[in-house]
C-alpha cells in the first residue's frame, strides 16, 4: 500500500488528527451554571486552598504534553516545529488509543535549551505529566535533566526511555529463550545518542555483566579525549573491561547486539563472531543495521527490529501508553529507573506461553499487555516512594 | 440551587471537564501506518516545503488556545494558574459546544508580561488563534498588543473584546428601540479597565457623539495628572467635551450607562438624571452597580446586566464563539476592529422581530445567532484582506 499518499490524504479529509471535546453536557442554563459561571468558582477556590486538588478537579489528571522542538523527527531530522505537528499529533493519538492518556502536541518554535525548559516549565499547572519527543541529542538530555529537577509531574523522554524499556523487555525474554542471565552476558551497543544512552542505563540496573557502547569513532572508553559530557558519563558505567577498538572488535565474542545507529553498520561477518545464541536488534529505521535474513546466515539465535514487516517488532507503542497509563494512576512526581525496570519486567512476562524466537513481545494491537505494564509502573511508583495518591 | 456545591460534585466526578479525542481510528496496523509511522512523513515534508499547509493538515486549522495566568479570575481576582483551570476548560467547553472550536486551556505559572508574550508566541505553531482570558490590566493591554505585533494568527482577550461587541450590540438594539441615533448619544462606561477600554473604542468604531470614561477618581479628562498610558490613550479620544467631575456628573444628562466597575455605584437619582429613554447596563458581576429594579424606578428604559436572571443578559457566549469560529474559517491572520463591529451588528441583527425592551439580545441558547456572528466575522475578515483562505 502506498501509505504516504494514503496518509495525505487522511489527513487533509480530517484536518488534523486530534481534537478537544467536552465532558460535561451544556444544554441549558443549569449546565452553563455549573461547568461555568457562578458554579465553576467553587473547585477554583478549592484549588486555590489546595494546590494537589487540581488533580481532583481538573482534567490533569489524565492529561500530558507531547513536547518538542522538531529538531529530530523520525527519518525526517530537523524540519521544526510546525512540520513536526503531524507526528505529535499521531503520538497523541497513540496515547489516547492505547492508554487512554489525554495527550496535546505542544510543538515549540525555539530549540534554545533554557527557553524551552522555563516554557515546560511554566505550562506545569495543566499538565500531569510531560512526554518529550523527537528532540535533538544531546540537548535532550540538557531538557530532560533540568526538566525533572525542577518540576513536580513525571517528565519522560520517549526517544530514551520508551525504546530502552521495549529492548530491555525484549532482552530479557530473548535471554530466556537463549538460557543465559543476564549477569553473564555482554551487550554491544551501536549508537550512543538519546535511545543507546537510556538503554545501557537499564540494561544495567537489570545487572548486565558489561555493556560496550560505540558512536562513529569506535569503542567508548576511558581513553578517548574526545567524550562529551554523556559519553564520558557513559565511558565511566560500560566497558568495564577497558577495550578499545571498532564495532568490529567489541561485536567479536558479544552475546547481544543493539543497533540504534544507521543502516548497514553491521556486517554478517561481526554477526558470525558474535557468541553462540546471539540476540541480535538491529533497530535504525527503516532500514536496519543489518537486514533480518543476512543477521540470520551469520547465524543469529533471536532478532528483532523497528519495523512491522519482520517477526519482534521493537515498537515504543507497547511502553509510553502503559508507562503514562499507570503514573497518572497514581499522581506520580516522577517516572524514575524502578518504574521504567517494572515496566520493561512486566511487558516481557506479558508474552507467557506464548514466547518463542518470533514472538519475544507482544504486537501492538495485542490485549491485555497495556494494562499489565500500568499495573508494575504504578506498584513500583508507590514502592519507590513517588506516588500521591 | 445550590450551584456551588452541584459544580464542585461536577467536576469531582468528571475529573475536569475536557478530553483531547482522536479523530482517527486506529484498530489495525493498516491505522498504524497512516496515523504515524510511516505515512506521517508525508504530511510533515509538505509542510515542511510550504508552512500555510499547516492549516490542511493538522488541527490548528480548529484550534485555539485560551491562555491565562490566573491574575484576574471572574469574581475570584488573583488565585493563580492552576486554581484559574476549572474557569479556563470552562471557558473550551462554550467554545466547543457553542462554536465548534477546539479549545485548549494553556494556564501560566508566571505573570511577567514578557515571559508571557515570548511563551505564546513560541506555541504558535499548533494553534490557529489566541483567547487571552482573566490576565490582570492593565499587563493584558500590553501583552495583547505585543502579541498582535509579532504573531501570524488571531490574538483576541475576551475580556475585553467580547464583552465590547456585546455590549455594542444591546446598545444597538437598544438605540433602534428608544430611537436615537449612535450619532447623536453620550455614553458613560464606569470602570476603565480591560472592558471598558474595548468598549469605549468599538462605540467610538460604530460613531457615537462622544464617551465618558470613568475611573475610581472621577471622569477621565485631559486636564488629570495620574493618568497611565492607557488612561492617557482614552483622554484623547473621549470626553471631547473635556469636562472635569465625577461619575454623578458624567452621567447627568447621558443617554447610556456602561457599568464595568463595582456593585452600588450607581444610585436611582443618578439614573434620574439621564437622559430620557435611558439605556442602563450596570454589568458588575454577580452584583451590579444598580440592581435592575431600583434603575427602573430611576426611569431608566431598557436595562441589561451580566445576570441570567434578569431580561437582557450581556453574556460574553454570545459573541465569543462566533467570533473564532468566522476567524478560523477563513484562517484569519487576525480578528481586526472591522470583524468586531461586523460581529457586534450582525448579533444585534438576530435579534430581528423579537426585539423588545426586554429582548436586546439572544439568549445563550437561541439557535442561529452564533452562525450570523461567524459570517459577519469571516466577511469582514476578507474584506479587510486578512483571510487567508
Amino acid at each position: 500500500m502506498d501509505y504516504n499518499k494514503m496518509a495525505l490524504e487522511l489527513h487533509k479529509k480530517l484536518v488534523g488528527k486530534i481534537s478537544v471535546t467536552s465532558k460535561v453536557p451544556v444544554k441549558t442554563k443549569d449546565d452553563l451554571s455549573m461547568a461555568y459561571t457562578p458554579g465553576v468558582a467553587e473547585p477554583c477556590r478549592e484549588i486555590h486552598k489546595d494546590p494537589l486538588k487540581v488533580y481532583d478537579y481538573t482534567s490533569k489528571s489524565n492529561l500530558i504534553a507531547v513536547v518538542s522542538d522538531g529538531t529530530a523527527v523520525l527519518g525526517l531530522g530537523d524540519i521544526g516545529a510546525a512540520a513536526s505537528i503531524p507526528v505529535m499529533e499521531g503520538k497523541c493519538v497513540l496515547f489516547k488509543e492505547f492508554g487512554n492518556v489525554d495527550a496535546f502536541p505542544i510543538c515549540l518554535d525555539t530549540t534554545d535549551t533554557d527557553e524551552i525548559v522555563r516554557i515546560v516549565k511554566m505550562m506545569e499547572p495543566v499538565f500531569g505529566g510531560i512526554n518529550l519527543e523527537d528532540i535533538a541529542a544531546p540537548r535532550c538530555f540538557e531538557i530532560e535533566a533540568k526538566l525533572k529537577e525542577i518540576m513536580d509531574i513525571p517528565v519522560f523522554h520517549d526517544d530514551q526511555h520508551g525504546t530502552a524499556i521495549v529492548t530491555t523487555a525484549a532482552i530479557i525474554n530473548a535471554l530466556k529463550l537463549a538460557e543465559k542471565k543476564i549477569e553473564d552476558v555482554t551487550a554491544v551497543i551501536s549508537g550512543s545518542g538519546a535511545a543507546g544512552n537510556s538503554i545501557a542505563k537499564l540494561l544495567l540496573s537489570l545487572g548486565i555483566k558489561d555493556i560496550f557502547m560505540c558512536d562513529r569513532t569506535g569503542i567508548i572508553s576511558k581513553n578517548r579525549t574526545n567524550l562529551d559530557k554523556y559519553k564520558k558519563e557513559l565511558s565511566e558505567i560500560t566497558n568495564k573491561a577497558g577495550i578499545d577498538g571498532s564495532l568490529v572488535d567489541a561485536m567479536n565474542g558479544a552475546d547481544i547486539f543493539i543497533g540504534v545507529s544507521a543502516p548497514g553498520a553491521v556486517s554478517k561477518k561481526m554477526i558470525e563472531s558474535m557468541a553462540e545464541k546471539a540476540i541480535v536488534l538491529p533497530m535504525a529505521n527503516p532500514t536496519p543495521e543489518i537486514m533480518p535474513d543476512l543477521a540470520k546466515e551469520g547465524g543469529a539465535f533471536i532478532i528483532g527490529t523497528g519495523r512491522s514487516d519482520f517477526p519482534n517488532q521493537v515498537n515504543n507503542v507497547l511502553a509510553f501508553p502503559g508507562v503514562f497509563r499507570g503514573a497518572l494512576d497514581v499522581r506520580s512526581s516522577e517516572i524514575n529507573e524502578p518504574m521504567k525496570l517494572a515496566a520493561a519486567l512486566a511487558l516481557a512476562d506479558s508474552v507467557g506461553e506464548n514466547l518463542d524466537v518470533d514472538f519475544i513481545l507482544p504486537k501492538a494491537f495485542d490485549e491485555g499487555y497495556m494494562e499489565k505494564v500500568a499495573e508494575a509502573v504504578k506498584k513500583a511508583a508507590i514502592d519507590s516512594g513517588v506516588a500521591r495518591i
